[in-house]
């Protein structure tokens, strides 16, 4: 018997179940399970994941057992549904939809209808006895074939789609205004024009055989895992190109036959707030795609979200459908034990399910029904610490509207997606992208979005639509993205080719200042002041148990006592990263900074740095204060020295007469120093070793501070750490310096302080030598930041031209200064750890690359035994949870 | 019983051998052997280097055992030598001289005569028969203990020894000019008024007791290890500071007592020509010191290099002693196998050795040496090849002067070092490092040289001085250095002042051009063109058995035919890089360099780069032709494209107007792709990834030179390179842009080539994912620079300002770009090499680093089990006999 590669599913029983997403991708696996679970699903097979690897693979063509088996699936869905492919009395159709191992919604394409031409039409007509029903599904389905399969969708964006430019005129000839007011013979009409002019442009006659019609179908969906909004959304949520999509061949069933039909879709829970309620939206005598469009606005299919008292909910209109419809979601989220997000369509008052899925939620709601399914004992809290995505904590940590500034709200829509956002008003996807190219904050305004549009909204602070429901796209992609979205705001009138949108007669340019409240639904003028967000219970609860979980500690990278409180408050166990250079620039610092690098000699270079010993010690002694009993990891001088002399004219003039030296000599000591490759120059240690002083006034700064607080008796745990160690030399030498430093600043005050002097690794070499460098260091920090500039020979500065080709092109899986490069960086780290604890067998070691905030360079930290990973102080929640999540996944 | 500390000699035997270098020095070791072979050695004791440690890590303490065995030494020298040390009667005196593991000479401190007071005087004078050598004796002692011992020695070179003004003033107040001119009662003086200096600097009295002066000497020997002079001789010669230095305390012999007594030094062979002849100096009545030093000018000692008739030979004054010393010399460099450079001392007629040792050589002699005593069945070929430093070579390889061109000879003196120099005249050390460190090339001048001249001599590109012999301080210096030197030219007036040399009237000021011809020992005005090197029989010899044993591939980096045919010359076994970046600046190919720079489409560039195909096929076609039979490495374009750019005023001017555009139009370009790093930027196999059609030029000129070739009947076996590569996608992504152009130019030309793709191995990444990148490569070629740049982080072209300092202060041995730091950076080459042979077994690998030309660097290729090196034309003699003594060195 030949390998399997077609699933059967519907009539109670299925090959497949929802364990084999890998195969059959979410919506196969999730049709299968719910038609094993006795759901109504109409029948239907998947077309493995593995033909799309082969159909790339070969070119195309498939092999014989997959010919062979589509056959048999063909005929599995006959017998099931009683309708025959390709019958002139009672033809199947089929719809062909992609489905992959991870939701891409709406990214790839998707033909329905399939099965009609000008002899099953007539069999159509009659089952239905609608012609008009009848003609539009052909219509609809030679527009949608001749799109997808046959390429008559324009390439640009900029061009009309042919067929609606045909629509178009034939209304006008009717001088009519709505689709819905053409009739079966101008819809007839439509087919015949649709035909010619793919006929015109392709120079082929629309395809008539059914089955040539499915192939082309489902290559068609083959080829779209690789169109471009699929590449571009697979990068942004690291989705990798082998995976591949399946394709589903499935009944049609029809919501749109009339007015005893109807489609929607639904939430188990409440996405936004993670509220315990069925919670959905339907349209009558419609078709799934148009909920999901927006182009329609949809129906409450119950009280519960129910606001515009003119509208009927689903409860009300079908009570039969909806209790069947209630029965089945409670069915599911107690099977899955997750909330679901479902597809249905009612044909005649016959309700088919035709998709259950993991529901995508807002931060808040995942931390809420996680926490809520663990007190309703559906779930443990392991399976509640999994059920969060790390990532998406981001959402809730940061500023919210201050509640007590005045807000002028100039129209009122659906809160679809939470938070606040303030920025600029743009109205295209492209120029969304390149106003945030250059660093704008900015709002996304359309009447609607569409796939199409993934890049800008995904560099947009806000999105705000004119039309659409809460499941409409843009609230879909916006909770997925996090980011604050306003929906179906009907005041708003929107001019794309004016660039402007008006409301209530106040017109509103691109540009202009606008915030939107996402929680809800409010649309600003101007800008609006931020607070602080609170953290809610559910959130703490979560919390409390991913503490309990992780074996990682969460240390923050913070250079000021007020970061270092905000941190400790997030749950930061302590500081992994003070940069001390932050603190060369404030006030009359950088006048004594510049001082020392325009001395000649060491003395010149000690009377400087004696002027900034104090302002050092001040802050040193406020941020050791905040972190009482808590250690502090304080990097020596890190930058080249040229970074706080002035490049600019102006400056060089203002710098020279603060200095009383001539603007030449500034000018001489700006070019004396400066390097070719800064970020491989004179910097780090290198400082510390040809100027010890400086190292010796940090040392100094440091442990007074530390020696005062110890006075006052308050606990502290300074880390010195130095930077750019390259050599077990280099480490030696700048460890003199400290401990000879620390020995006298303790002899002086009369305490002494338990302190350590530690090394960065960042520099390859260092990770090479660990074994020899853990002989002068008390810890470790991985400084991955510089150690993936250094591994891939990247500039981070520079490298940005080029990082976004190599994704586009597949060259690399991510951009490596956001998600650790494991095999390649990785090694070093893990060659560093192996080294560094056989020379010491309980090395402390740690990260504060920026890398210390990321999820999966989380895990791969907790992988290789780090004690703790440091993070910016809004992500301290965000690794603590993906600690613990690390900790689950090796278990 | 303790451990043995101090080993004794003299009197047939010895404690030691010549084996125990380490532990006892070279002097000490080979006093040892001598006396051990029954040669006349003044008895003494040697303290070995362990002690030398000790001394350091004890803060200048010794232990009881080695004050009891110095003790029995003692005891030991006055029962061979039948003197008593601080006797009145008959008292020993005993030199104390330093002996490191390696040949130091001069660097160290020396103390002669020691155990003089005011009573043993008495007994010297009365043994001596001769007052005024007594005097003279104890007056050279105190001035030799006051500097050495005592501190007296003026640290900067400006200020006066105290003791030379002291003998000054009592020369001038008897109003004699001469030293010789003083009489005993006037040495007898001096030894007062140094001694009362002494008091009045130091505060101390000058020791009269013969074991405190010892214990003091010892002390100062020890510490003039880490002096100045012997930090910098150890850099310069790789000689680790662990090792430290033995002591030698030793019977003193006077070869100053009278005209029966003479002191010399000698070569057992010519160390400028390799000549097999005995070969030395000496000096009548006159201590060792003064020979070396080159304040008088010694005799030849027999006819071989005698040149002035009025010369007196040591075989015609002092036949017997002479006569023993041809016994002598003949059993030494039989038992040793190898070129002796001997020091004796005659004293009343007898014959006394005072060191063997190794000879130092020029290349030429090193080359002569070994291969004519392989051909004497004294050596094998496996230790000729042992002999010869392949680094000394280049010696050999360099231009010498143009015989045919014009020269005028201002002086002809001795021939001390040979080769060719033309450069600037200076006459202070420290302006020779000044002037050369900006580049000039110069000609140290000086009356005589001494060891502080050491860092200007080693700048120099030849030395000149107007006293001294063959076996001077500058001469021998000169030869270990392989820097020209003429020296002892009489004819020379030199007013150090002034900065004037005056030669028969004519001055020549500081700055001025002269020459040196080394081997001939003419002194030329102004510049003198050069010709290339002739390759000795004994030169081609000595390759050919180095060819016989190596297992290493020699290649070379060259970029034009001229180039690879003189690598060709030299031995080379093929091209393992050729730059074709350098290609593009050449006439008006820059033009269309530009031109494509400028382009803003693919056409754009396409249309450029079809300008510069055929100047790149013309390219290849000549250095394929050069190397034809010989594999030929290209690398693709890798400097990032900037540099093709102008970045100044006017020729940003000149290039608008070649372009036809405006300078803003250069000038926004030039910023666009300004990097601030470019190292680490847009460049390598980046640029070919982002602009497929440079690599598609490049491969096609390569292929069409290849194939052309081959249509002639030419071998040719292209490698083409791939820079940069980090990650194995880079390299499929350009090998497909290879291979299809390669498949194309193939069709197109009717013939197949064999060729090759691979990459360099430059990124550290690259290195960790070998494995992975092997999958793509045909070869592997390791870029030791730029991996040497990003191991350490250390940008090339700014490290300068630190690496000196960090070999300073010894936290670095070696310029890693020198020579490659096998701890660190080795790792990676070792990972690479492991991995990449693990996913192909017979993975072809080289070097095209510049390491790839240092002998030590060129072991560990050898080791780590590279196919080949390859280095600039130059060196690949040096690399041909590196390669060898690694195959030797690693059986």
């Amino acid at each position: 018997m030949s390998r399997k590669y077609v699933y059967n599913f519907g009539d109670g029983k299925a090959d497949g179940n929802a364990t084999m997403k890998e195969l059959l991708g979410g919506k196969g696996a999730n049709l299968a399970e719910m038609s094993n679970l006795g759901i109504p699903v109409p029948a239907g097979f998947t077309i493995s994941t593995e033909v799309c690897n082969q159909y790339y693979d070969n070119k195309g063509q498939y092999n014989e057992a997959v010919i062979e088996q589509v056959k048999k699936g063909i005929e599995h869905i006959e017998k099931t549904m009683g309708a025959k492919f390709g019958d002139k009395k009672n033809p199947l159709l089929v719809s062909v939809r992609s489905g992959a191992p991870a939701s891409m919604p709406g990214m790839m394409d998707t033909v329905l209808n399939l099965g009609l031409n000008e002899e099953t039409i007539e069999g159509i007509i009659q089952q239905s006895n609608n012609e008009r029903f009848g003609w539009d599904s052909y219509r609809r389905f030679v527009q949608m074939y001749g799109d997808v399969v046959l390429g008559m969708k324009p390439e640009s964006k900029e061009e009309e789609d042919p067929f609606e430019l045909i629509i178009d005129e034939v209304k006008e000839e009717k001088g009519v205004l709505l689709d819905t007011e053409l009739d079966a013979e101008d819809l007839k009409k439509l087919v015949e024009l649709f035909k010619n002019e793919i006929k015109k442009r392709t120079g082929k006659n629309f395809p008539t055989d059914p089955w040539e019609q499915l192939w082309g179908a489902v290559g068609a969906v083959f080829s779209s895992w690789n169109n471009q909004r699929a590449l571009t959304y697979r990068k942004l949520n690291n989705i990798p190109a082998h995976w591949g999509t399946a394709v589903n061949v499935q009944s049609m069933v029809f919501g749109n036959m009339g007015d005893d039909c109807a489609t929607g879709v639904a939430f188990t829970r409440d996405p936004a707030t993670g509220n315990k309620q069925f919670y959905g939206e339907y349209l009558v005598n419609a078709q799934g795609e148009d909920v999901v469009a927006g182009t329609r606005t949809p129906q409450p299919i119950n009280d519960s979200t129910k606001s515009d008292p003119t509208h009927k909910t689903l409860a009300e209109i079908m009570p039969g459908p909806y209790k069947e419809l209630e029965a089945i979601y409670l069915k599911l989220e107690n099977h899955y034990k997750e909330m679901q997000d479902i597809e249905f369509t009612i044909q005649k008052g016959h309700l088919w399910m035709l998709q259950t899925r993991t529901g995508k939620r807002t931060a808040a709601a995942a931390v809420r029904i996680a926490v809520e399914m663990v007190e309703e004992k559906l779930i443990d809290k392991t399976t509640a610490i999994s059920r969060v995505d790390p990532e998406q904590l981001d959402q809730l940590l940061h500023p919210t509207f201050d509640l007590n500034a005045d807000r002028k709200v100039i129209a009122t829509a659906l809160p679809a997606s939470p938070g606040a956002a303030t920025g600029r008003i743009v109205f295209h996807a492209d120029d969304a992208e390149e106003w945030a190219g250059r660093g704008e904050d900015i709002i996304l305004v359309r009447i609607e979005t569409s796939p199409e549009d993934i890049g800008g909204m995904n560099v947009a602070k806000g999105i705000l639509t004119a039309r659409g429901g809460m499941t409409s796209h843009a609230a879909v992609v916006a909770r997925g993205m996090g980011t604050c979205c306003v929906a179906g705001c009907g005041e708003l009138s929107i001019d794309y080719r004016a660039k402007t949108m008006t409301v209530e007669g106040t017109v509103y340019n691109e540009g202009d200042w606008i915030s939107l409240d996402g929680s809800k639904g409010e649309v600003i003028e101007g800008k609006v002041p931020t607070a602080q967000p609170e953290l809610s219970g559910d959130f703490g609860k979560l919390m409390s148990w991913a503490d309990d979980i992780r074996k990682l500690n969460i240390r923050t990278n913070a250079d000021t006592p007020h970061d270092s409180k905000a941190a400790r408050d997030f749950g930061a166990e302590g500081i992994g990263l003070c940069r001390t250079e932050h603190m060369f620039f404030e006030g009359d610092r950088i006048k004594a900074v510049r001082e020392m690098i325009l001395a000649n000699d060491e003395a010149g270079r000690r009377s400087a740095l004696e002027k900034l010993l104090p302002y050092q010690r001040d802050d040193f002694y406020g941020i050791f204060k905040a972190m009482h009993d808590l250690p502090v990891t304080i990097r020596t001088l890190d930058p080249p020295l040229h970074e706080f002399l002035p490049h600019d004219d102006e400056n060089q003039e203002i710098m020279a007469k603060e200095m009383g030296i001539t603007k030449e000599e500034v000018i001489a000591k700006v070019n004396s120093l400066h390097e070719f490759n800064p970020m491989l120059g004179h910097r780090g240690c290198r400082l510390g070793i040809s100027y010890p002083e400086i190292t010796e006034m940090q040392a100094r700064a440091i442990l007074e501070a530390a020696c005062q607080l110890k006075k006052e008796g308050v606990n502290v745990y300074p880390e010195i750490m130095i930077p750019l160690i390259g050599t077990k030399a280099e480490l030696a030498n700048q460890k003199e310096v400290v401990v000879k430093t620390a020995d006298e600043v303790q002899k002086e005050m009369g305490v002494e302080v338990n302190y350590k002097v530690g090394t960065m690794i960042e520099i390859p070499r260092a990770a090479l030598t660990a074994d020899e460098v853990a002989e002068e260091a008390d810890f470790f920090s991985f400084g991955t930041n510089d150690l993936t500039q250094m591994a891939f020979g990247y500039s981070r500065d520079d490298a940005g031209k080029f990082l976004k080709e190599y994704q586009d092109k597949n060259i690399l899986p991510d951009d490596p200064f956001q998600t650790l490069d494991q095999s390649g960086v990785g090694q070093l780290v893990e060659i560093a750890v192996e080294k560094g604890r056989k020379t010491k067998k309980d090395l402390k070691i740690g990260i504060c690359g920026e890398h210390g905030g990321d999820p999966r360079s989380i895990d791969f930290c907790h992988r290789v035994g780090m004690n703790y990973v440091s993070c910016s102080p809004f992500r301290v929640p965000i690794a603590r949870l993906a600690a613990a999540q690390a900790e689950i996944n090796n278990k």
